[in-house]
């Protein structure tokens, strides 16, 4: 059967808006069908400015958008503060929710989210871009090969960007009314799903948060780590910043091999995407050296990841309306997992730094 | 005035002795004058199987070596717990010292050491090979950049190796009398002095072991890790076993750049070596992309880096004995600084991973 072509609607005029709607534009089987902002004109110069078709319905409102019959799919870039109420109105209204990170403020919001989407029959995803990128599936490949890889026993991560006074001023992810999890939740979120993408989604059982998060005046995190210890000896560790230079690190090393990306998050280019991989290596005693070394691989990529984040998720919803197919949960399962391990490490900076069990 | 050319006598015919008596050869300003053992028979093997010149002076015993008057400076790669007694018995016979690492099973027996050598005017220095790297150099010029690099806020580092299980059992960095301190001196010495490297050797205020240390049958430990705290906000994290493949990470991240090595403690190659500096670095918003990318940087070397520490040891050794330079304090400063940091890692771990004061 022929995919269908999913008609986005668009919730918002957010700066990550930009970026997705191009994706929505280059995924084959999406198209930009409404946008909704407060303001009619707002929406209007965003469509305009971002080369939306000149079809596409502008609303002056994001309940608007729900209520158009021939939008199936919402992208919700709104202030995480916000994510309960407009996803499950969108929910209720029957429409496929793709949801920016981070997805809630706690994971009893996200259950809010996540109820209303099962019970309305549609589908949910985060928009982690980098977990739709072919290297990730090749890096997978990598840490499940028990020969090469082995068993996994420590995962380090990092992303950190370097806010201009602007950002650090007025972002949303620094105001406690909007994204009050702050660094945590923008740019950690992006690590803790890292270190459960290595893990292959193993909760952690316990969480201990590093000790001196930096906070601005209304009392956000402006940068963060923790330590992540798992039953069966595995340990992690995550550094997470506004302050920082970029970096976008995963470390990954288990008992035969080891994992190195340093731009896990936002490829280098768009067009090709590497990754790092040590198996059995050995130093020579004698003389300096390595053997074997690492290897490079490099992946090819026709679609930038964002698009091809695009394209699962309309595929999915594709299949919920053409099909009757039931929404894939693995999507929403590995957003709650995050978000469980976002909140434990919350509650570990909040109670001093003490161990905070992770439960599923 | 030329430079003296250095005597050296051997402690020993442990692994770590053939590589460090190559760099030895390699070096202009220094010469293998003798070797002892507990057997004449061994270390005679060990000189003939290490092509040491057939001039070389076999002994069977340790303080045969010491005795020799020809002897200018011994090379001790014993067991750490004999390091007191050997140390001090060769700086008392004015012998200068190049010490394997790690050097004390604690900084009061390193004081011992360190008080020996400095009463009886002799030059120490730790055998911490990469700190000779030219690259090493290049890289505390980009550390040093406070334009380019900026402030440094986060250090990670990593060195770890799969053990073979006749290390595991029979070697001596496993055994309870003999290295006590197991991957944590053996591995986390490198971690350990990589951070303080990174950060200009600033003594962090605090650390705080990592939960779920390995230990073998005998208690000795196979892995571990640690976070350290500065007073001025800066966090490290480090991980060392003797469990997993082959890992040597620094990861440096300052306010305006990062810096990435996985061979930092042996270079992949001999002859060259190279380091990702990432400065200003920027993600595209529209396009998937970094704007600068990091940019690699290779230096290419004469001498392997053990060679250099020889020469760097020898040349200050022929200061002392030819101009009558006081030893240079800065090799004994570092080692102490790495001790005291171990000692605290070590003293975290049997308090149950309490934070721990780092007193200078």
């Amino acid at each position: 059967m022929a995919e269908k072509t999913i008609r986005f609607g668009i919730l918002g005029c957010a700066e990550i808006a930009r970026k997705v709607s191009r994706a929505i534009k280059l995924s084959p089987n999406s198209t930009l069908y409404a946008i909704g902002s407060r303001s009619v004109e707002k929406a209007s110069r965003f469509a305009s400015a971002n080369g939306f078709p000149p079809s596409t319905k502008i609303y002056g409102s994001y309940e608007a958008v729900l209520d158009d019959p021939d939008v199936d799919a919402v992208y919700v870039p709104l202030p995480t503060s916000l994510h309960v109420r407009w996803v499950v109105l969108a929910a209720e209204k029957k429409k496929h929710v793709l949801l920016e990170k981070p997805v809630a403020l706690n994971v009893g919001d996200l259950d809010l989210m996540l109820e209303a989407c099962d019970s309305n029959g549609v589908q949910f995803m985060d928009g982690t871009m980098w977990m739709h990128h072919p290297r990730t599936a090749k890096m997978r490949e990598f840490l499940s090969d028990t020969q090469r890889f082995g068993h996994l026993k420590s995962i380090h991560s990092i992303f950190a960007f370097r806010a201009n006074p602007d950002f650090l001023k007025n972002s949303i992810r620094v105001k406690p009314d909007l994204d009050a999890l702050g660094a945590l939740g923008d740019v950690g979120w992006y690590c803790v799903r890292a270190i459960l993408w290595a893990t292959d989604y193993q909760l952690p059982k316990t969480v201990i948060a590093s000790h001196g998060p930096i906070y601005n005046e209304a009392g956000v995190i402006l940068s963060c780590g923790s330590s992540l210890y798992w039953e069966d000896g595995k340990v992690a560790t995550f550094h997470c910043s506004f302050l920082v230079n970029t970096t976008m690190d995963i470390t990954a090393v288990g008992t035969n091999g080891a994992l190195h990306i340093h731009d896990f998050v936002i490829p280098f280019q768009e067009n090709e995407a590497s990754f790092s991989a040590a198996a059995e290596s050995g130093f020579t005693e004698l003389v300096t050296g390595w053997e074997p070394m690492p290897s490079e691989h490099i992946i090819v990529t026709d679609l930038p990841q964002e698009a091809l984040m695009v394209e699962e998720f309309s595929s999915l919803v594709g299949s919920v309306k053409g099909n009757g197919s039931k929404p894939e949960k693995k999507w929403a399962t590995l957003s709650r997992k995050t978000q469980l391990v976002l909140d434990a490490v919350k509650a570990s900076i909040d109670r001093g730094f003490e161990a905070v069990e992770v439960v599923g």
